[in-house]
């Protein structure tokens, strides 16, 4: 899914490990791989969660850039 | 939670009640009634279920006018 090609670009963009960045979010580093693979079904609480460790609004995770 | 007004108020701009909302996204009345009260932790199949059925990009649904 889209979403974790989201993920991943702006989790990269950060500089940041899956690691690292998993540590931000309070979530496990397999976790984060699981979604930016697309293979999480994630949910608002872990979306906030994630939006949060970016410093970014949860709106920013869903801009695909094709729609 | 922020998501479950702006899901209520898209599908009040449909004129759809909720029942006819669950319908058209194929998940139960009490289960559409729990996220517009904020009360349910709604994951990305479902969030997706919920823009097809208001015919918007997901994005939409994150767009609460104050960020």
């Amino acid at each position: 899914m889209k979403f974790g090609k989201r993920v991943r670009a702006l989790r990269r963009a950060t500089g940041l490990s899956q690691e690292a960045f998993a540590d931000s979010c309070g979530l496990d580093r397999t976790y984060i791989g699981g979604i930016e693979r697309g293979e999480r079904n994630v949910s608002l609480i872990n979306i906030a969660k994630i939006a949060a460790a970016l410093n970014v609004p949860a709106v920013d995770l869903f801009e695909f850039g094709d729609e």
